[in-house]
Formats: structure tokens, sequence, C-alpha cells
């Protein structure tokens, strides 16, 4: 009979109703969060007004999203959630790069720019000479693959969070060799948004809201698995204390300075400038 | 060293990092928050896609939420969370009247009636005479108890659902004995909102969106705790299946018709009309 239920017996009344559900795979994912969504609040115990403030919170977490801000995304990133999917995704095999979380700034479509453009727009700052290879597990590089990367300003904000063109955004295509190469401005360690509940949560847990700094890459090619990841960079402050939990050792490398002089590409320099290279293997 | 997680260290590292929240409460909602959320991920093992699914859902669930509708109200409604929460908070001492989930419809400040009015406003219908009494665990009446009551009317919508002023809602004081009573119209079971993401969550489960017809009540006197309740159509088709799980036994009682004739309170009916009426206690 489906009523009385008291705090013991509710959880498999509720399990029982979702039992219902058509498809096996929604079956499996309601009975699963029934049981731990009920799991914690039996644990915790909250209080009428504690649950109140749990619905605001996700209330307000689902308004504060728009066409340019992902708050939900925000918090699975912020809690560990989005690194674990994503650890569970890719199970990778020796030698593929290591992946890491897309993150809420990636951009569909972003602007085409030929290898060793400078993709900066209106960003300003040490100039940042890219230079990287796409390659197969085995060694062999990949022509024509795909690369699309973003990433934040000196001062640790992105295009999408001001009004104004594309900047520090682009897609490119390796060469005949897999390799591609592009100038920027290097980017800064920086807080994401924690203007909203997100932040508000992050301050209540004692957490700073930082990001070290970093280069998005998402990398296509036929027949291989897209490579979602960043290249971080060596000696940031927060390396080890990463808001989103997304630092992995093998992705870290130098953004190493320069007196004026030749850059890699040939391009003679009048002012310090930065490199920074990255090699991927896609499985 | 905080980095180089993978699918099975992830977890203790948030733990870590939430485990820095000032307050002893935060910390112990976020550790407990993030075991479980973690655990129901490792179990599911979400693709990429279903967690993208995931996050669409939760942001559309809020911005569903308007000064009208309290989407996640109704998602911890049908998932047994708010009886739950109910259950928890109302560890109630034998002889006090069983407690239910407040609901989406209630609104603060409802218009205050004598006892005896008519509280149906438009609403149209069955006339349905409603008289109760409010007392104490040993049964003495409380005087001047705030009885709030609120339903939905013959075709199953709430008042806020639809332009207009209030209906089928009132606040009422009880007398020097106890009693309140009331007229308004017979309400009927209802689908909950189901046009949302909650409705879309409903029926992927194989689940009907309704309630059995019932009035809801929140008393509160002076040195008693409020009391959240329902009284429940005895004979209504969805008493075993209340798609929120709030049924009780002890919270059902018949919603009697009658033929023309003298009401509970010296009205004569000219038409056929019901009567309702409950006991309460409170601890």
């Amino acid at each position: 009979m489906m009523r009385n239920f008291d705090e013991f017996t509710i959880t498999e009344a509720v399990l029982e109703r979702v039992a219902s559900a058509p498809d096996p795979r929604m079956r499996q994912i309601g009975e699963a969060l029934v049981r731990h969504l009920h799991a914690f609040v039996r644990e915790v115990e909250p209080t009428q007004a504690e649950w109140a403030a749990g619905i605001d919170f996700l209330t307000r977490t689902g308004q504060m999203c728009d066409d340019k801000r992902q708050e939900f995304i925000l918090l699975s990133d912020t809690l560990g959630v989005s690194m674990l999917v994503d650890a569970i995704n890719h199970r990778r095999p020796e030698g593929a790069t290591e992946t890491t979380v897309l993150g809420p700034f990636y951009v569909q479509g972003p602007p085409e720019f030929e290898c060793g453009a400078d993709i900066s727009g209106a960003m300003t700052g040490l100039k940042l000479h890219v230079a990287g290879t796409v390659a197969t597990l085995d060694g062999s590089p990949i022509a024509d693959a795909v690369v699309d990367v973003w990433h934040a300003d000196a001062e640790g904000g992105y295009d999408v969070q001001r009004p104004g063109d594309p900047a520090g955004r682009a897609r490119l295509r390796t060469d005949a060799a897999g390799r591609f190469q592009f100038w920027t401005t290097r980017p800064c360690s920086y807080p994401v948004p924690h203007d909203g509940p997100v932040g508000q949560m992050l301050a209540l847990q004692g957490r700073h809201p930082y990001r070290p700094a970093h280069v998005h890459f998402m990398i296509a090619a036929p027949g291989h698995e897209t490579l979602v990841t960043h290249v971080f960079a060596a000696g940031d402050e927060y390396l080890d204390s990463d808001v989103v939990f997304g630092v992995k050792d093998s992705i870290i490398r130098p953004y190493t300075e320069h007196p004026p002089g030749t850059a890699p590409d040939g391009s003679v320099m009048g002012e310090r400038y930065a490199t920074l290279s990255y090699d991927f293997r896609l499985k």
C-alpha cells in the first residue's frame, strides 16, 4: 500500500514508483538518484529552514544561467563532479594526452584562423607564442586535425564575459606534419565567476575561487576520440588548489618568458614575449 | 598534493577542500553532499551527454520558477524528499495530528475571514462545509489558533495558477472552544503542474502526475509547534499513488455528499452539498 510512509519506509516507496520507467537506463538513473539523495537527506537531517535554503540555492543557480553563463556547470565543476565524469569517460590508454573539464567558456563555432595568426583580438599583455603537434598514440602525425583554443586574458577574463568581438578564441588546423602554431597574449590565473550562488557556496566552504593560468584545447580528428584538455602554466600559485580540481602534472608546461629577439616562428620581437608548446596524443 | 586526481581519488580531494568551511554545520552538509553526489555519479557512470542532460534539466527547473511557480519544490516533492524531510522534522509524540508536505501553493498572508464565511471566491462546484477543532495533545481546546486553509477547485486548479483574486484560500481563527468552520467548494484530485521539467521527468519515469483531492491546513498557536498538513478525501482513486507520497490514513476523511436540507451550521441548502470535519491535535 502506497501510503503512511515514515522516514524509513519512504525510500522504498519512491524506488518502487520510479521503477516503472519504460527505459532501463532511465530506471537505473532514477533508482540510483533516489537512493543516494535520500541517503544524503537521512544523514544530514536538514531542518525545514535548511531544506528551504537548499531549494532557494538551486533556484537561484538556475536563474543565474543565460547564454553567457552556466552556473550549474560551475557548481558541477566546483564540487568535483565534472572531473569525476571526465575521469569515468576517459579511462585512457597509456600514452594519450590526459583530459580535463570543458569548463563554461567554450563557444560553438569559434572564428577560424590560419596557423601563425595572432588570435588575441582586443586582448593586451605579454605576447605568447603557442606551438603544438597532434599525433596518434604511436606518434604518427595527424594532418588537418581541428584545433579549437580558448583562454583568459592577462586580467583573467574571457571575451564572453564582456561586450565585444571574440578574442583569445580560435579554430586552427594542423599541417601535413601535424603541427599548429599561433600568437596570442599570456593568460593569467583567475577566479571563476563568484558573484552568484556558487560564489556564495565557495565562501561558506572557506574556499578561494581561483584557477591556475591555462589555455583550453579541444582537438578533433576523424577516427580519433575528441580530446578536451588544458595546458596549465608551470609555477602558477594555484596549481595545487584549482577550484575545479582540473590539474594533472602531464598537462603542465612552462610559459617561458624571453627577452626581445627572434621568436620560434622567425618573428623579430622588439619586446619581451613568452612561448608555450605541447605535443598532443589522441586515442 | 591537490592534483592528478583520478576517478577514485577525486572524492577525497573534494572532501578535503570542503572541510575548510568555518561553520561546522556547513562543513557537515558539504562533506555529506560530496560523498553522496560522487557515489551517485560513480554508480551510474554518466556519459558526457547524460551529464549535459542533467545540467540542462537542473537549469530548466530553476528557470521555470517565478513568484507563482516553484519547480524545485515540485522536484523535491515528486522525488519523496519533501516527505522525508517532513518525517525527520516531525517525529511526533503519539496523539499529534500527522503532518504532510507544504506543497508549492501556499501564499504568505492569506485573506482573513470570519468563521462561517464562504471562502470560495470565484470557484464554482459542489458547496463544501468544513468544520474542525484545534486542541492540545491532552484534548484541551486551543482558542484563537490561526488556521490557514487553501485548496484546489472542482477542476483541480489553484487560484494562483490563473489571474484573479484569491479563492479557496483563507485565514481563520478558532473560537473559545477551539472550533472553526467555513464554506467553500469541494476540491478535486489534480495533476501537479507537468508542463515543465518535472512533468518530463514523471513521463520518463512512467508516472502519472496526480494528487488525491485534499484541503491544506497550516495551524499555528503560541506554545505549540505549527502544524502543516492536508485532509484527504476518502475513496479518492489516487490515495495509493499520490505523486508526492503525502497520504497517511490518519488524515483521510469522508467528503460526505448530502441531499438538499439543513447543513451543520443551520444553513438551509437548496441543492446538494458536502461536509468535511477534522479534529486537529497540536504538540
